[in-house]
C-alpha cells in the first residue's frame, strides 16, 4: 500500500497543503486557504490603529490552514489516513509571535488582544529599524564574530529586531510572555505538544551556531539589561537540526483526520525547504529561488566568511552541512515593474493580437538580440542590493540610451542585470572557499522565461537544471516529514535518500553557449565597475538622492 | 504706406516665405513649399543608389521656393510689390554644392546629373566622417590655433570635411568645380546675380575668422596637395559681415512679381537668424533655440575660448561682436523618444480621456512632483554630447529607479537632465570670460512645455525670456532685408534698430525659484560629478559598450 506525507506551505496570504506520495514524490493533492486577516498592516481585527510599516498576523489564520486544507486533501485523493506516515511544515521567516509557557499565543487573550504587540510579526514587518540598527551599532563596537556570518548586517525583519521592538514599545506584552517564538516552530509545538526549536530560523534569524551557541548575555545586556537572559527566559537553548520533532497528537489528530502518533517534522523557512526539492543535499551546488527576488542557497563542509551573505548556518539546511544564503532583493519584481510603467500601447496591443502576455511578447523580442547589440547595462538596484553589498539604499540604473533604444532592449538589459546580480555573488563564495560547480533553480520564473534561464546560464559560465515541482517548499516539507518518519514506517532513513526518490529534475536544461559567454564576460566587467564605483564608496550619489527624495517628500 | 520685407527660411524639408511688415515686425503672410525631391539619402531622382550616410538635396527646389511661395505672399497679403523693400533668406548649414563659375550647379547639367557629389550635400550628410577625422588628426598634430574655436573637434557635417569627400570620391566633380557654395551663399547669388559669401557660414563651418582668413594653405596641402589653394580656386577671401549683399535683378524680379533693385540681404544660418528676432543684439543674453535639439548663442565683445562650443565667429551673427555658439544634441528629441518608447496603455488611455496630448499629460503629472522627490537623476546624453564635450559616442544613463518609480518622474528627470546640460554649457562660458544674465528661448519647446521652461530658470538660476515668434529664422531675415533697404528705403539703420521695433518678446517669462534652485543645486553637483566621470575619461564605459554593440551588430 503507497504511503504518503503532507507538506504545509505557510505563505505571506495563505497555506497551502500538499499531499504527496513518498515513493515517488507526485503530487497527489494540493489544498490552500487564504488567511482571513491576511496580513494586518493598518488595523487590528477590533480596529485598533497599527504604527507604520507594521505587518501582522493571525496566529489562528495558522490553525485553520491545518483545519481546512488536511482534511481536503485527504478528501479529494481518496487515500485512506493511515496511508498518510507524516506531516511537516515550512514557514515565512523570521514570523514570530510571544506565547504562554503552553504555547497560547498572547493575542488570543482578551487581556492582550488590543495590543498589536500581542500577534505574529509578519516577516515583512519592518517597524523595528531603530532595533536593527542598534543591534549593529552594538555589535560592530564591540567587534561579535557573528556579524560576519550576517553579511555584517542584522536586518531589521530578524528576531532579535522584532523581539526588542516589543520590549521598548510594549515591555508589558514582553514580560507576559513566556515564549517568544517562530511561527514554524509554534505550529510544529501545536501539531505535538512539545516545543521544538528549529536550527534554521534560530542560525538565520536569531544568531544562533551550533558551535557558539547565542550571542553572550553581556551582549544582550549591553542592547538593554532586560533582555540579558532572553534566551533563558523566553527562547531555548535546544536548538534541533531538521528531522523528527514529535508525533501528532490525539486532539490533532482527530481535528485534522490522521491517525494519531505519525510523525511531525522540525519546522523549516520555505525557501531552505526547497533545497532538497530540488535534489540537491550536498555542496558545490547552488540553488536559486527565482520569483520576484532570488534567494540563493549552497552547501558546504566548512564555514567560511562570504561577504555579504545572508547567514551561514550548520544544520541550517541539511543536518551535518553548512548551509549558506546569500539573496538578490528584487529580480521577478523588476521585470514586473518594466511591464507596469515602460511598455507603449503599441506593444501592448501587439501581444493582444498575438495572444501573448507581455512578458512573453517582450521576451520573444528579446530574444532577438545578441548579448551587447543594445549597447545597454543596468544596475539591479531596483529594490537595493542585499547581496553582496547589504545595502537597501542603492537604487537602479540603466546607461546606454541612445534614440533608438527599443523597450526590448530595455527589457533584456534588465534580465542581464539580475544575471550579472547573481554571478557576484557565486564569485563572492567562489573567492571564499564555498566553490559552485552547477546551478539549479526552482520557483515561479524559470517556468516564465527560458531566456532569463539561458542568460544565467551564459552569464555565469554554469550550467543549470530546473526542479521538476513547481511547490518546492511543501514538497520540501512532504520530503522532511518522510524522513521524520523513518524507514520502519515507510519513508526513508535521510534526507539523502528522500530527495533521490522524491525529488525531480525537468528534462530541461541550460549549459552556458561560449559565444554568449565570451560578450557576456565583457558586460560583465562593466557591470562590476559600476557596481563598485557605486555601492562601494566612490560616489555615493544614490544615498544623497535618496536623502534630498526623502527631504522633498518631508 | 506701410513696407514690408520678405524673410525665406531654407528648412530641411520645406521652405517658407514670410511678409513682415516693418515697422512693427508683424507676421502678415506665409508661404510654404515642401521641397519636390526633399532629402534623397537612397537614390537620386534618376534612380542612381546613394552611398550610407548621405543626404543630399536638389537646388532646384531652392528656386521653387522663391518662384513659389513669394507670389504666393503677395497675393495672400493683398499688398502691392512696391511695399516690398528687401529680401533675405536664412538656411540650414552647412549645406553645399559645387556650381560652375557662373553659379549653375553641377547637378544642373546632364554630364554631372548621376553623379551624386554633382548635388547639395545637405547639413546631416554624415558620410565624410573619415574626412572629418583625418581633419583633427591633422590639425591637432600641426598645433592649429584654431581648433580651440570649434570645441577641439571639427565636424563631419561641416564645409571641409564635404569639399574633401568630393575630391576624395569624385576628383572629377572636384575639379568641374568653379565654386564650391553655401547654399544660403547660392540662393542669394541667385537673386542679385553677384556672389557673395557670408561670414556665419564661413566662420562657423568654414574655418574662417576675421583677424586670421582661412587656415594655411600649409594645412590644405598636409590634408591634400590637391586641396592647397581649394579658397582661391573655389571660394573666396571675400566675406562679408551680415547686412546688404546686392538689389534683386530684373529677372528675378519678374519671376517673383517684386520690383526690380530692392535689397537682398546677405544669407545667413536659421538658428543664427533667429537670434536678432529673439530681441537679443548685445552680450550677456544667451539664446536658446529649442527644439528636437537646443542652439546655444551668445555675443561677446571679445574673443575667448570656451570648452566645447561649436564655434566662435566675429560678424558670425551681429556685426562687431563674436558670436558664440554651443548645443546640446538631443533634447525635444529625448522628450520624443520617451513617449513613444516608455509611455504604458493606461497613461495614454487616460490622455485620451483628458484630451491631452501625452507630453501634456505627463507634463501635469510631473508638474506635480517636488524637485527631487522622485530620486532620479538622468544623463541627457542620448544622442551623445555636443558641447561641452563634443563626443558623440557618449550615451543617456537614468540613476535612482527604485520599484514605484512611475513615468512622469522619469520624464521630468528627463527634462531636468536637459536643463543641467545646458547648465553645463553656461558656466563654460562664464568661467571662461562670457557671462550670461538672461535666457531668451525660441523655438518649439517653450511653446509646448512651460513647466520645462520653469525647470531651465531654476537649474540655471537666470531668467528666462521667450520670443513672441514662433518663426524665429524668417524672421530675422526679413529683419536683416530691412537692414538691407537702409532707412532711406523706409527700413532700418542696423539691426540694433530692426530688433527695437520688429522684434517681440511674449508677456510671459520665468524667474528662478529659490526653493527649487536650492534643491536643483544640489542635484547639479551630481550631475556634474557624473558628467565628468562618465564624459572625461574615468570611466569610459559608454564608449566599450558603443564597441561591444558595433562587434555585435557586425
Amino acid at each position: 500500500m503507497e504511503k504518503y506525507t503532507i507538506g504545509v506551505d505557510f505563505g505571506t496570504l495563505s497555506g497551502r497543503a500538499v499531499l504527496i506520495r513518498v515513493s515517488d514524490g507526485a503530487e497527489v493533492a494540493t489544498s490552500v486557504y487564504e488567511y482571513s486577516n491576511a496580513v494586518m498592516d493598518e488595523t487590528l481585527p477590533d480596529g485598533t490603529r497599527l504604527a507604520p510599516d507594521f505587518a501582522l498576523q493571525d496566529p489562528q489564520d495558522y490553525l485553520d490552514v491545518f483545519t481546512i486544507t488536511i482534511p481536503a486533501v485527504l478528501k479529494e485523493s481518496g487515500i485512506k489516513p493511515e496511508q498518510v506516515i507524516g506531516v511537516g511544515v515550512d514557514f515565512t521567516a523570521c514570523t514570530m509571535l510571544p506565547t504562554t509557557k503552553d504555547g497560547v499565543p498572547l493575542c488570543f487573550l482578551d487581556e492582550w488582544r488590543s495590543n498589536p504587540h500581542s500577534w505574529v510579526k509578519l516577516w515583512k514587518h519592518h517597524a523595528a529599524q531603530d532595533e536593527a540598527n542598534k543591534i549593529n551599532e552594538i555589535a560592530a563596537k564591540r567587534g561579535e564574530e557573528w556579524l560576519a556570518e550576517y553579511g555584517g548586517k542584522y536586518s531589521s525583519e530578524w528576531f532579535f529586531s522584532k523581539v526588542w521592538q516589543i520590549l521598548d514599545e510594549a515591555p508589558e506584552i514582553y514580560e507576559a510572555a513566556d515564549r517568544l517564538i517562530e511561527a514554524t516552530d509554534w505550529v510544529t509545538w501545536q501539531l505535538t505538544g512539545v516545543e521544538t526549536r528549529n536550527a534554521c530560523t534560530a542560525g538565520y534569524k536569531a544568531i544562533w551556531s551550533k558551535d557558539r551557541g547565542f550571542p553572550s548575555k553581556d551582549f544582550f545586556r549591553e542592547l538593554d539589561p532586560r533582555l540579558e537572559n532572553v534566551v533563558e527566559e523566553k527562547m531555548s537553548h535546544d536548538i534541533v537540526p531538521p528531522g523528527r520533532a514529535g508525533v501528532l497528537t490525539e486532539e490533532w489528530a482527530k481535528k485534522l483526520g490522521l491517525p494519531a502518533g505519525i510523525a511531525v517534522s522540525v519546522g523549516h523557512v520555505d525557501a531552505h525547504a526547497a533545497v532538497p526539492a530540488t535534489t540537491v543535499v550536498s555542496p558545490r551546488k547552488m540553488v536559486m529561488v527565482m520569483g520576484t527576488s532570488i534567494c540563493h542557497m549552497v552547501l558546504g563542509e566548512t564555514k567560511h566568511t562570504v561577504e555579504g551573505m545572508c547567514g551561514v548556518v550548520e544544520d541550517g539546511i541539511i543536518p551535518g552541512l553548512f548551509g549558506y544564503e546569500a539573496g538578490q532583493s528584487a529580480v521577478g519584481d523588476i521585470f514586473g515593474w518594466f511591464v507596469d510603467n515602460c511598455v507603449p500601447e503599441e506593444y501592448e496591443k501587439k501581444a493582444r493580437e498575438a495572444g501573448m502576455n507581455i512578458h512573453s511578447y517582450l521576451t520573444k523580442l528579446a530574444e532577438e538580440l545578441k548579448p551587447g547589440e543594445s549597447g545597454l547595462l543596468a544596475i539591479d538596484w531596483w529594490n537595493g542590493n542585499r547581496s553582496i553589498l547589504v545595502d537597501a539604499d542603492l537604487t537602479g540604473v540603466v546607461l546606454g540610451y541612445t534614440l533608438t533604444t527599443k523597450p526590448e532592449e530595455v527589457y533584456r538589459a534588465l534580465l542581464e542585470a539580475t544575471a550579472f546580480g547573481t554571478r557576484m555573488i557565486i564569485e563572492a563564495f567562489e573567492s571564499n572557499g564555498v566553490p559552485i560547480d552547477e546551478l539549479y533553480a526552482c520557483g515561479g520564473l524559470p517556468e516564465k522565461n527560458k531566456l532569463l534561464m539561458q542568460i544565467y546560464s551564459n552569464v555565469t559560465g554554469k550550467p543549470i537544471k530546473v526542479a521538476k515541482s513547481s511547490i518546492g517548499p511543501a514538497l520540501g516539507a512532504a520530503m522532511w516529514a518522510a524522513v521524520a518518519a523513518g524507514k520502519e514506517a515507510g519513508g526513508y532513513d535521510d534526507i539523502v535518500e528522500a530527495a533521490q526518490y522524491m525529488a525531480h529534475l525537468k528534462d530541461e536544461s541550460y549549459t552556458p553557449q561560449p559565444e554568449e559567454q565570451k560578450v557576456y564576460n565583457k558586460l560583465f566587467a562593466e557591470y562590476k565597475l559600476l557596481h563598485d564605483y557605486f555601492g562601494r564608496g566612490a560616489n555615493d550619489v544614490m544615498k544623497r538622492l535618496k536623502a534630498i527624495k526623502a527631504e522633498a517628500r518631508a
